[in-house]
């Protein structure tokens, strides 16, 4: 199966979503109400929209990096990404929930907040599966050292177990709370923090220092 | 005329279809009924949206199959191509009209099961015809035996079958049975179960034996 | 200039235009009138997709063809396929535009007729100023001779032609004449009726014989 | 970090953001008003397509010709390229922000005045940190001269600088001025009369002739 079109796929599909993300945000017609008073009542839309176009931007980001170590693509990891970008797909859906509901207080927010958590656990699951799929069925260009892949699934598992414990702590909380705490997943994946795996200019070769080019997973 | 080029183009026109399907689920304004109340009753929407992502991401899987096969593009393929791309740009529409009418019951449920059915089955009679004429003319890396160009013939045949099938079966008893039928369809396409044909490392060649990176037809 | 980006961002533009047609088929939603009445009653909406598609995928077919023939990109080339571009993604509008009104009669119709012709007559002079630029300025892969050159020019010359008379008959007749007439010429840069250039397998070389791989212009 | 994948995922979103732009185009549904004189009326969001087309369509230049300088992808550019993104899919909510309110006058054509400039400041922020970082950095293939250096980064720079000189005169005269205002950018970043940068045909290497494929930046 070839890499290349797999990946044309996932990149076109990434692409729609993350731009269908701003079709929510809606200018409305001119009415009584001040076009400003409008823009600052829908923060949560604007907010939500940022939120969620760097969610999709790190899900892009780790895409690149495990098919970057990848030199075989067999069916079940075929299946497994078309599982990723079954919930990818569902993220403007779950980011305007979100946006109208969140400040609705009560069941409504709750409901609005497990509809986005549930997305976002979704992606997390398939993306660590698919993670786990490549390091164990071998598909991939050269040797992975056992830490390096165990820091790697750690990276992976990290999501599967952070976006339900934050939906949790916002629905215990306030609905707010979710952007803040979902906002620090992204400086985790996307940020200079952690940077266990580096990819040289050699594709797919794993070291575990840091170069010039290095992508974070 | 490039192979690059086409596949590119269908790659974009199905990652947009397959994207654009997720539109049509709509959290709603704020209203009176509860938003877990409207989720729940919005199933239909829900139910299909997953059953016609598996269909798209089945097609992709038997175009991308197809073309690895194929190494030249004459004009006919080029406009069986086109006609392919006609019926997979409607399913969102037929997706979105069978999740609207399959719950109304009587003749607007048999309805939009017609427009689903038969956008599914103008969507097999282009793939049959395609890689038909792709084994027939020959546009192919190397030569298929019969049999396995029965095999692969009879797997584009069957969904030109049961599609107006399960749209019968469906009309008959009752419309929700429709998603059961064609996730059926789904399986028989993208499961382990036939996988008559695998394609090795060497790009087009056609064996009988099964290698790791074997896709499915 | 990288012509593999030009084509990219062009596939994409044309794939999104192409897929964005059928957002306006509409399910709407159940009321008194049946579903399949008002399928019936919305033919000009699926006969204006219909010809759209093709019209676009034909479309696609030119700027492929121009494209394969060209090996260096200026300014101006790549400024005249912003221009095409720009006509391009107005169609789905043009499109809306026609279906909702062809059947209203009188000045709304052709109203209706002189946007869909102004967009598709738009999209003639710009293909065609890159199909002159492209030969006049030699950024070709081999030399044309002047009857090939000529031949070439003339095709798309046609398109600028015939969009103006087509849609002067449509709005002298009635409105749905001009799918006919945009039909045939469909008809015209898709069907087999004329070949005047082949390209063979050597990409870019120009013969007047009839290859298998034979792109039409 | 491959570089195809990077350049081939910001095609995919500047392709669908050029392309959703027209989305917004609406003919209405037939009413009392004739088509010509919605048509009229709406003359504002054709003239703010019409513009937003080319500002894409000159961002989309600009990514092409930095990333042709680059032959290194770090963290911090894949950083800024999603940040140039950010600012670009929110384009058409700007566009429609502002075609739907710079007739209306007062605030509201203010508000929206602010909304777009603010958008194309912050795409021009971006663009120049890309720019800078790619310098600066030495992300690129062949060293670049001083004062070619600062050529290119004064280009970006203006653009950090017009946008919101535009926006100020056109909320101290009138919204419309800004749409003549942004088209005289449109001319700098598209036109002929500034190529102090040329690219030959040697990919990545700068020089200060002119070539025949030398793209602007």
């Amino acid at each position: 199966m070839g890499k290349g079109r797999v990946e044309n796929f996932s990149d076109g599909v990434l692409a729609v979503a993350i731009t269908l993300l701003a079709v929510d945000l809606d200018a409305g017609v001119p009415s009584n109400v001040p076009l400003a008073t409008q823009i600052r009542e829908q923060w949560p839309s604007f907010a939500a929209y940022v939120l969620s176009f760097f969610l999709i931007g790190a899900i892009w980001f780790s895409h690149h990096f495990l098919f970057q170590l990848t030199n075989t693509i067999d069916q079940r990891l075929m299946l497994l990404n078309l599982l990723l970008l079954l919930f990818i797909v569902t993220i403007p859906y779950a980011t305007a929930t979100y946006a109208d509901y969140a400040l609705e207080g009560g069941a409504d927010a709750r409901t609005a907040l497990l509809v986005y958590g549930g997305v976002m656990e979704g992606m997390a699951i398939s993306r660590f599966l698919m993670a786990h799929h490549i390091l164990r069925a071998g598909l991939i260009h050269s040797p992975v050292s056992p830490p390096e892949s165990r820091k790697l699934l750690f990276r992976y598992r990290f999501g599967v177990l952070i976006f339900p414990i934050n939906t949790a702590i916002a629905i215990l909380t306030s609905a707010p709370i979710m952007l803040v705490l979902h906002a620090l997943v992204v400086v985790y994946y996307l940020g200079p923090g952690l940077r266990p795996i580096a990819v040289g200019s050699n594709p797919g070769s794993l070291t575990t220092g840091s170069t010039r080019n290095a992508p974070d997973p």
